[in-house]
């Protein structure tokens, strides 16, 4: 559970229990184990991807690696049953593999490739999530995803908002709900940023206008127009509204691009960049630094990581959402910025090398008044108070 | 999970993350949590439970109860699937449930008084188990257990071992497969007292010798000898060589024991008693100490428990299972010693004090050579090496 | 400075500055090196012994000292002006040397042989404190400093008051100012104690009755009248109230003493005797103990003194100064009681073994209203508040 | 004493010897009562500084001072023959006073006040040091220390080296002994910067050329004629080699300097100006910074200063001494760089807000072979391996 207490540590203390030491908790979503998880194509692969989880150093400044403590086995028996993808149906009772939770910010943020490569092999056409923007989520699951589980999808389906592109245009967040035609026009820069972003792998993707009940025909209709203007399929969806039924116009732009014919890989960097190389392709290429700036303990990283032979691994960069910049408060499509990378950590069991653009929380704190506080559960078994 | 280094720990370190503060990690099974689950009547007999968890003490050294935090609901919650009964099979497919398991050091060592409940309501005869000898576990199952859920056995079977009774009579842990009949007659001593401790709440029990391969012929009738002669029913038990058929005689012979009418309860102490009443109580009639000393903290203990009203609860004595006295190298029916009681907790979820007659670990530490280190899992998901 | 917040402590944390380890302050009074420097004949001595601290253990469980470290010789440099013996002198001029402080609680609580050595040399008497009664700073004193000094006195003085008297009598503390001739009667049990206790080192010492404005004429008649019964030398001194003029008798009488002809060193135990042997010795002799219970870490803290063949050395008792036995609440002259000792400690170093019969504070904390509060400075430098 | 474990500890574990929390030594040269020692006009202004030593804030985030706690009056009195100046002598028998160290990188690193005021009512005329070049040194000597104590010294003297400016010129540490005109030329740039800045203050600095037995009559004559071009007196100094007679030349020109008529206070700053204001001057107009950057906890820094009502203090600013800029490696006359402030602390008893330009060891480690360990006082006492 969260508890920003565990955040810090110095456990064993006491005769007998030690040495003592600093650690921290991570929650489970942080834990590097969700990403081998989620990456592993199967129990073997599950058991080569733990057999690297880097531990430590030992006294002579060697690695030491999970497999060297004989938990390899062990802990892949603890994920006997979490390797298996949960099936579930919606409301209207589609099936929906829900498998994996690995944290955007500091792991790849896609649901497992097991669950991905079971639906493949099951239906005719698998929708997945990359959450967080092209930046984020659509880059990861690129670069690092497709590229490890060797798939490659049909069509890209990009998500926009009346609400979010007035953000971006500066509106307050109080006044999202009202309609504000210009402040919406000067937040189209963000989505030619995020469709840039999808071209450079090549999709033109069909835009899903994600409708609120307090969108005004002119707002979509701008949105709509954007679209047109770029040669882009641009459907409202309305599922929180109207279920399977507000979401057909979306279903059949996505069918029509799917049949369009094949795509083929390509990725933002080969993997014989170097890491340096590989996050100043993805700073400067979607993010739209004009540098990138390597600060902080950058410099020995490299080091350990050439020491390591760990160069060819792709990146995961653990950046904001908010911006596609690394700097929250910057709206739009922000330009000029320098990008600071100011640590690169290798998670070899995951196979990516983690590079952080800002700080990172992986063991998230309770708000002031936690939602456990309303939760309850009755005489009969039933919990009330979750949503 | 098992770890030592979780016994002593400080935690809240860094900017935002504190207060610090010493803490500890306990195992769920010596978890107070643990025993509230397994002696709540229902769900609103957990929430009351719960909601007396006692937290801490305030600025003006005020009691903290987990309900004045807004605990109790969200903990309900969370044990919503606990407090379900697990009914699982034997290899010959007879009914179990298995559900709860309370650490008999801390706590009061029985299986969840829902469970009992369900098999009282479904089947004629239900066995339950009292671990930890007739010191131990029968004293709290009679005590805590049946005064609370308010029921009450109608025979009581008291396991012996011709490996035990070998060891009480003097015998080396080596020499124990082997036969020493002279060692198992000076054991006996250990079989009397809790034959004598039975019938203190009123049961003549049914003694089962629970077999292995290297019991001698002679030294099983020295024990049938010895219940013969105190008019006790004995029946030789194979469970683990012969299944559900060699432990027909035992079954017959509590059929007869359960048949032979209809028990009242007898409880050792009034719960008018003092704490320090209970504690002699049980130290004098069933561990046979000459005296009991309250040592350690224990006078601010009792000063606390009278300030909280508390004094009406049972005591729930922890102490070493290996002697009938507090001392674990005391064999046979150790005499004249003096028991010492350090420390008296409340459990007030759990509904008793807790009175320390030796050192408790809540968190017990791996061993040298862990279990973990010979699992695994083959690719076909079948894990090796559980047992 | 004391600060309670010191005695239990973390260190080492962050990077860079472990391994992280428990600690503890002590203050400068409590540590061994305080010892060391007391019972130092010189500065190649002091070395010697600093070289036999004991640091710790090594990974293969070798002691490591301060010779190890190469400690020895910056540590001599750093106490280079300690070494030196303080000349100061009493409001009449008398010159007195003030020299170390080591605690009498887990040390031998006397003054620097370096000093009683420059005395000797410089004075036709010498008079020096062996602080909290025959039992600790007495029998310390005989067995440690002078057999470690090669020195013994020719003359004991006995300081005992009425107000003692009375509380060992059992009056309260409040009514020590009261005349109550009837306790002070009952308390001479406690000054017969420690005559006898002297008498066990080969002294028929003089008894100084530290008079108090309080003290009745009866009470002090009745201790005379004890002291000349018993053949004792006894003058009242009254050194507060009547400065040198006040403690002439006694110094008559400590004269008389001295010149009564040479002493002859009678140690309580021989260094050949085993650690329990030596501390049996004192607690049947000196404290009236009726056995010795050695309990807590003592066996294999016993273990690890003979492993480092420290048997030889004199043991140095750490007791509560308030009874003649090791329970501060048993006043007079305690008898049939257990001595228990619950951990013995090497100070190599020192010289000694430290056996602990109660609890020892090696940081003091500071009372609710620390005597800092009252302390202040004037603009001219004068400190205020000081007594 | 140093010790790297005491940089980030833990305190007040165990019972009794609470609340537990984090904390970390300072060396008493780091500590900010340093600055206050060195600061203070008299004993009423020691007090009225200590009063204001910032220790925390309470629960209703209001800040706690010293004064508040009763502590100013106690610390004054341990501070009583700490604030009295030391008088020590050169080897030929010239008065030196030598009094206060406050750490040059988080204080103001100048000589006590009262020492200086003392030298200035005894003898014609007093020099003092200000260390760490123009940049740290002096002009916290004339921002803060001048203008606390309302003193302005009569000439300044800028101590140059040819080995060090054949560092700054780009020669490698191993070279600086050998003959590289051409080297030192090009690093007479950072002496120009350091005339420049002494200028800033109204002073044409004497050039004192602290010389050594590697430097070749070629390169002294290079700084000589430098000199000469700006019309500044310069002297070769051989304090070492010659002892007074070697500084004679820098003397007379001293005195010259000195005579040649009054000065008046030049500040940097006014006290007016916002503490980001004063770090601008500082940074652009003395480091040559193109831009200064607030970065890290500045921005909530300088809102707790504003409440505390502290902007008018002036700033000390924390920076490397090995560079006019904030980076150590750039050397010579840094241009064009951003000054990069982390965090502003108040040092309300010192009269100064740190800014911090860099990372700040408050805490010194050992090195790898600690000078104690050539340390030896022999049996006389006297001490070898000092130097």
């Amino acid at each position: 559970m969260n508890d920003r207490a565990l955040r810090h540590v110095v456990v064993g203390l006491g005769d007998g229990n030690g040495p003592a030491r600093e650690d921290a908790f991570d929650i489970t979503a942080a834990s590097e184990v969700m990403a081998v998880l989620c990456l592993a194509r199967d129990r073997a692969d599950l058991k080569q991807r733990l057999g690297r989880l880097l531990v430590g150093f030992d006294v002579d400044d060697r690695p030491v690696f999970a497999r060297d403590l004989g938990a390899v086995r062990p802990m892949a028996v603890l994920l006997r049953d979490a390797l298996m993808p949960n099936l579930v149906q919606t409301i209207e009772g589609g099936p929906a593999l829900v498998h994996g939770g690995p944290f955007a910010n500091i792991a790849h943020g896609a649901s497992s490739l097991v669950a991905t490569r079971l639906g493949l092999a099951q239906a005719d056409v698998v929708v997945t999530e990359a959450g967080f923007g092209s930046d984020l989520g659509a880059e990861k699951f690129f670069d690092i995803v497709c590229r490890t589980g060797e798939v490659w999808p049909r069509a890209a389906v990009l998500v926009a908002t009346c609400r979010a592109l007035k953000w971006h245009g500066g509106a307050s967040a109080e006044a999202l709900a009202l309609p504000d035609v210009a402040a919406l026009r000067r937040g189209l820069s963000n989505l030619a940023a995020h469709v840039d972003n999808l071209r450079a792998f090549g999709f033109d993707p069909v835009v899903a206008v994600n409708q609120f009940a307090t969108d005004s025909e002119d707002e979509l209709s701008v949105v709509e127009s954007f679209c047109r203007d770029r040669g882009l399929a641009c459907a409202r969806a309305d599922a929180f509204g109207g279920g399977g039924a507000g979401c057909e116009a979306l279903g059949r732009a996505v069918i029509r691009a799917v049949e369009s014919g094949p795509t083929v890989p390509r990725f933002l960097y080969p993997l014989e960049d170097t890491p340096t190389q590989k996050i100043a392709a993805i700073g400067r290429r979607l993010y739209g630094a004009a540098d990138v700036a390597f600060v902080g303990s950058t410099s020995q990283d490299l080091q350990l990581i050439h020491r390591l032979e760990l160069e060819r691994l792709p990146v995961c960069i653990a950046k904001t959402q908010a911006s596609l910049s690394d700097d929250p408060s910057r709206r739009g499509r922000p330009q000029g910025f320098t990008l600071s990378i100011r640590e690169i950590r290798p998670a070899i069991g995951a196979g990516f090398l983690i590079a952080y653009a800002g700080p990172v929380t992986t063991m998230p704190g309770l708000p002031r008044e936690p939602a456990a506080l309303g939760l309850d559960i009755d005489d009969g078994g039933v919990v009330h108070g979750l949503y």
